[in-house]
C-alpha cells in the first residue's frame, strides 16, 4: 500500500447531481483536498450558492475552468460532463499530467463500433479506449492501481453487473437468457429543468422509459461478455434484455434480473444461489450479500457506496431471480468514483466511504 | 331555481393545472358540455395528448382560440390565463355575450390602486372591477346568480377567508392581529419547467417563499376588510401578516391562522370557537366544520371542493388558532369555479361536486 | 339492456382501502344506493369518522353486520374480507338472495387444489367455485350478466392478464416464456398498522417482496391457461414467473412483462404489437391502448378504472415487452367491481366510471 | 482543549430513529467507539438486522442492557428512552461513573412544577434537574464542558430557540408576542406501528397536531425566559404560542416564528434582522445565517447538524418573521447530541459532524 497522504482533486462539471455527490464524498474524505470546481453555468458563484446544503462545508468558488492549469494543479481530475464533451476534454487533462475519472459513457467501451452506434457519435480519441480502465473496482482493482484514465460505469450497469458476475464467470447461467428489469430514482436524469422531471409530472408517477435501445444495454452486454468469457464454456453473452423505469423518489436503484440456469448449475436452489454470492463476494466491503432470504431494498443503501444483493430460485418455472440495490448517485456514480480513486492512489478502498450511510 | 339543463363551457388556457382540473370537473358535470379548449402552446393536439389521464375522457382538440367565436358558442367561458393577459381577454368575451369566470387576479379587487400596486400592472379595464363578483359562493352567492363576470379567488385567500369569516363578520377577533401561516402543494406553482420545481429540487424540501409581500396578502386583506365591516364596530381589517410555504406534495393547502379575540368575544373556549363555526356554516355543503377537536388535514379534502375548518383557543397566551384545509386545485381554484358556475346558472351548488373525492 | 334504475348495495368490510374505494365509486354512481356498511372494528361509528374525506359524502353508521338481513335488504353485496373469511360469509349471503361480488381470493380459482395449495386453506364451499364468475368484464361479461357470485380478480392478475390476453388467445407468445415484473403502491398492502408499512419504513424504499410463490402467481397462471387454450395450439400456459415489488406511492400498479414470440408471430415489430392491442381492445372503454410508442404510467390511470397498455419488440434479443398500468384500488380492485356490477345489473359498463379520474 | 483520543460510547434504546441516527453519527466519528447498544425489543439481534442500512457498518449485537456494567464500561452513555423511563435509568448510570446525554424531556427543565405539569409525571429524581445541562451547545457550551448529565433538547425547542435567541437576549422583541408555527417530518413521531403513521395515512397528508398544549411549548417558554432575562429589561417571556404540524417527509423541521419588535428595536428592516443574526452567530459553525434574503429550506440541512436561519420584516403589519430549518434527527436530536458530546469531552465541536450532509 502506498503512503499517499493527500490527493488533490478537481471536478469538472461540479454542479450536476453527480458533481454535488462527488463534493459530498471528497469533503468527507480524510486525504482528499478539493482544488478546483468548474461549472459553465455558474462560474463565479460559490458552490454553496448552487447547493445551499454545502454552506460552510464547501464554499469554493466555481470556475469556468482552465483545463490545462487544472490538470497541472491536481493529482486527480473527475469529469462529470455529457458524453461527447468528455471525449474532447479528457485527453487535454491526461496530456497535462492528471489522472482522470470520467463519468460519461465515452471511455467505458472496448469496442469502438458499439460505442459509436450506441451514442451516435464519432469518438475523437478511440486510442484511449484500450487504455481506459472500467471503474468497477470489484472487477478491475488491479488495473485501477495504475490507471491513468478510469471510466466510471453507468449506474444501471454497475447494478446489473454486480448481481450477474458470480454466475457469469462460473458459467452458471444461460448467456442468452438475461432479462434486466431496473428502477431508478429521478436524480439519475440529472439536474435539469425539463417539464418531464417537474415535481408534479413525476410525483406518484412510475413508468418504463427507453424501453428498447437504452444506451446502457450495450455497456451491460459488453461487460457481461467479458465476464462470461472467463467461464471458458465457449458461449458468452452477446446481448441482454434491459428495461429501465423511473420511480418517484430522488435516489436509489434496484435491478430485478431473470436468467435460466445453465446445465452446469446442478440442482439449483435459493440457498445455493446465496452461497454463490457469499463465496464470490466474501471479501468485498461494498457488496453486501443479504442472508435469510432478505431481499435488497433501495432504502438500505441510500446515501452510501454499498450495493446489496441476493437471489432466489423459482422451481415452478426454472428461473433464477437476482436482485441488487444501490444508490444511483452512490455506488452508481460518485461514491464508486471515490472507491476507484482510493484504488488508483493506493489507499484502502473504503477510505472515507465505510461509514457513509444516510441512516434512517 | 332555473331549469337549465345544459351549460356550454369553454376553457381558455386549458393545459395548465387549473385548466386540467376544470376539464376534470366539467367532464363529470351532468349538465356541462365542453365546447372549446384553447392552448397557445399545444394547439392542434388533443387535450389527452397533453394529459394522458384524460384519454377516452376528453380527447377534444386544443385550439389557439378565436375568442369572439368562443364567446358566441359558449354560455360560460373560463379563463385560466396569467394576470395581465386575462384583463385584455375577458372584455372581448363579455362583449360577445359570454359569461366569464376568470382565474387570474385581474378582477378580484375592488380597489384599483391596490390591484395595480400588488400586480405591478396598469389595469386596462378598471371599469369591470366594480361589476366583477368575487367567486366565493359562501359569501357572494346572490351576486353570482346574475354575475356576468366572476373573479375566482386566489387559493390562499379562499383558504384564509373561509376560516376567518365567522369571526370577522361578528367582530370576534382583533382586526389588526391576524397572522396567516399557510402551506401549499407544488401544483400551486403551475405547470412549468422551472428548475425550482423540478422533482429533485422539491422532493423532501419545505420552505417559506414570498414571505413578505406575496400578492395574495392584499387580496386577503381587502376581503377581510369587507367581512369585518359587517361587524359594525368601526374597526376593520387593514392588513394581514401572511406567509406561504411550499410543501413536497402535489395538491393540498392548509392555513394556520392566529388572532387575538376582541373584547366582544367573552370567555373564549375551544368549544365556543367550534360553535361559532357550526352556526355560521350550518347550511354550507362544502364547508365542513370538524368536531371533537379534530383538525383539518389536506388528505381529507384531496381532489374535492370541500374545505374543512376548526379552531382552538390557547388559554396560556390568549390566542385563537383557526385551521382550514382545502385542495389548492379544488376548492382553491377549479372546483370552486364549478361551484360558482352552478350558482351563476341556477343549479344546485353541489351539482357534479358533491361526491367528488379522491378517497384513500 | 335492463331498465334497472336502482341498485341497493351493501359492503361488508367497508373500512379497508378497497371498501373505502367502493364507497367512493358507489357514492358517485347514479343508480347505486348504499344500504349497509359493516366493520368489525368500527361498528357504531360513522364511515366518515374513519375516513374524514367522506364527511358529508357518506356518513352512514357502520354496523357489525347481520348478514342475513343485509342479503335480504340488498340487490348486491360486496365482500371485502380476508380470504378464508369470505368463503364462510359469501354462501350465507347467496342463500338469502343477494348477488355477491367478493374481493378475496376464495372464489377466483376453478381448480380447487390450486386454491388450497396457494392459500393453504381448505375451502369450505368448493361447490361454488364452478359457479363463480371471474370478475374481469373484458373477458367474462356474458357470464357476469347472469352471475350470482363474482370473484373480483387480484390486482396483479388484472394488470397482467389485460396485457397478455391478446397474445395468448391468438397464440402469439411462447406459453412457457412469461416473466411478469410488477410494482404496486402501498395501499395494496391494506389498511394496517404493521411497522413494515409505516411511513418512515416505506418512504423512499423500493424492493421486491413475495419474490417466489406469491399467491397471485397461480391465479395469473390459471387464467393464462384458459386464455392460451383458446389459441388451439395444444400448448397452454402452465406457470408464469412473477415478481411483485413495493413502491413508495399510495396507489398505482405497473406490470412489465417479457415473453418470447411464438413461431406463429411472424416478423414481430413494435408496430405489430401495437396493432394486436388495437384490434383486440378496439371496443373496450377501459382498456386504453397507447399510441406513438407512449408507454403506460401509473400517473395516467390514478383514481380511475382505466388500464393503459402498450408493447414493444426488442429485436436484439427477440423479446416482446408488454406494459400495463392501472390503479391498484381502481381497475385493480374496487372500480373494477363497479364495472362488473354494471354488467351484472344490465347497465352500461361505464356507468359512474367513465369520467372518474384524479386529474393532475 | 483536552487530548482525548477515544470516547467509549454506549446507547440505551438504540433501535428507535434517534438511536439509529446516533449510531450513524458515532460510526463516522473519528474518536468514538461504540461499546454497547441496548434494545428491549430486539436483544440478541444484530443492530444491522433491525437497520439493514448498517450492515457492515454496525453489526453490534443488541443487548437487554446491564446498566451498571454499561456505565462502568463507557465514558459516555446516551439514553434514548421514553420520558418517565429515562428519569429512572439515568441516575443508575450516573452513580456508576458514566457521563450521560439523555434524549427524553425528563431532565430538560429547571422548574420541577413545569415538568410535572407538562409530562403528567412525578419526577423520581428532581435533585438532578439543577445539575443537568441543557444540551444546546450554542448557549451552554461552558457548562457542557464539565457536565455529568446533559439533557438533549426537544427538536422543536432547538429549532425555535436558535431562531429566537439573538432577539431575546438583546431585548429586541416583545416577550409576550411570540408565535411559533412549526412543521416536522414523520420520523419525529418515532419508530412505531401506529396506524396514524402508516404510509397510506401519512403520505400526501399535512395537518396540525397537538395544536394546544404540546409539551414542547413549556420547554421553549422556559428557555426563552432564561434568554430574555439576559436583556435586563425586566420583562421576560412567560409563554409562547406554539403549533406543530406533521408533514409527509421523513426528516426535516422548519419553524416560522412571528413576533413584534420591542421599542428597543429601532427602525426595523429585513437587513437589520439579518445583521442581528450575523453578529450573534458569527462564530458558530452549525448555525448558518443565510444571506441575500434566502430563506431556510429543510432540504438544505438534511442529514446534517446544521441549522439555517434568516428573518424578514413585514413593514405593513410591523411583524418580524424568523425562520429556521434543521433535520429533526440531526440538529434536532442525535447529531446535536454528538456536538454536545464533543463539548463534554473537550473535542472541537465539529468533530465528525462538519462534513456530514446528505447532499442532493
Amino acid at each position: 500500500m502506498s503512503d499517499v497522504k493527500e490527493i488533490k482533486v478537481s471536478i469538472i462539471g461540479a454542479t450536476g447531481y453527480v458533481g454535488a455527490e462527488l463534493v459530498r464524498g471528497f469533503c468527507a474524505h480524510p486525504y482528499a483536498e478539493i482544488i478546483h470546481l468548474t461549472s459553465q453555468s455558474f462560474a463565479g458563484k460559490a458552490f454553496s450558492d448552487i447547493y445551499p446544503v454545502y454552506k460552510g462545508v464547501c464554499d469554493i468558488v466555481l470556475e469556468e475552468g482552465d483545463y490545462i492549469q487544472i490538470a497541472k494543479d491536481s493529482d486527480l481530475v473527475i469529469t462529470a460532463l455529457p458524453h461527447g464533451v468528455s471525449s474532447k476534454t479528457v485527453p487535454v487533462l491526461l496530456e497535462n499530467g492528471a489522472r482522470v475519472i470520467d463519468h460519461s459513457g465515452d471511455f467505458r467501451y472496448k469496442d469502438l463500433a458499439t460505442y459509436e452506434k450506441s451514442y451516435k457519435l464519432e469518438h475523437p480519441h478511440p486510442e484511449l479506449l484500450k487504455e481506459a480502465v472500467y471503474g468497477l473496482p470489484e472487477f478491475y482493482r488491479n488495473e485501477l492501481k495504475t490507471a491513468r484514465l478510469t471510466a466510471n460505469p453507468g449506474c444501471y450497469p454497475t447494478c446489473s453487473l454486480i448481481a450477474l458476475a458470480p454466475f457469469l464467470v462460473q458459467g452458471l447461467i444461460e448467456p442468452d437468457s438475461i432479462i434486466i428489469d431496473a428502477v431508478s430514482g429521478v436524480s439519475g436524469a440529472g439536474r435539469k429543468s425539463d417539464l418531464a422531471y417537474a415535481f408534479c409530472e413525476t410525483d406518484e408517477a412510475f413508468k418504463p422509459y427507453g424501453a428498447v435501445g437504452h444506451r446502457h444495454t450495450t455497456e451491460i452486454a459488453e461487460q457481461c461478455g467479458f465476464l462470461s468469457a472467463k467461464a471458458g464454456s465457449g458461449r458468452t453473452v452477446k446481448s441482454v434484455t434491459f428495461t429501465p423505469h423511473l420511480a418517484p423518489f430522488k435516489r436509489g436503484m434496484l435491478a430485478s434480473i431473470y436468467a435460466k440456469p445453465s446445465a452446469a448449475f446442478e440442482e439449483v436452489t435459493s440457498e445455493k444461489i446465496n452461497e454463490v454470492y457469499q463465496e464470490f463476494y466474501n471479501n468485498e466491503t461494498f457488496v453486501r450479500v443479504l442472508t435469510n432470504k432478505n431481499l435488497p431494498d433501495v432504502k438500505s443503501v441510500y446515501g452510501s457506496n454499498y450495493i446489496d444483493v441476493n437471489g432466489l430460485y423459482d422451481p415452478e418455472t426454472g428461473v433464477i431471480k437476482l436482485f441488487s440495490a444501490q444508490d444511483n448517485l452512490g455506488k452508481g456514480a460518485a461514491l464508486q468514483a471515490i472507491q476507484a480513486a482510493n484504488c488508483m492512489f493506493g489507499l484502502p478502498e473504503d477510505t472515507g466511504l465505510k461509514n457513509m450511510v444516510r441512516g434512517v
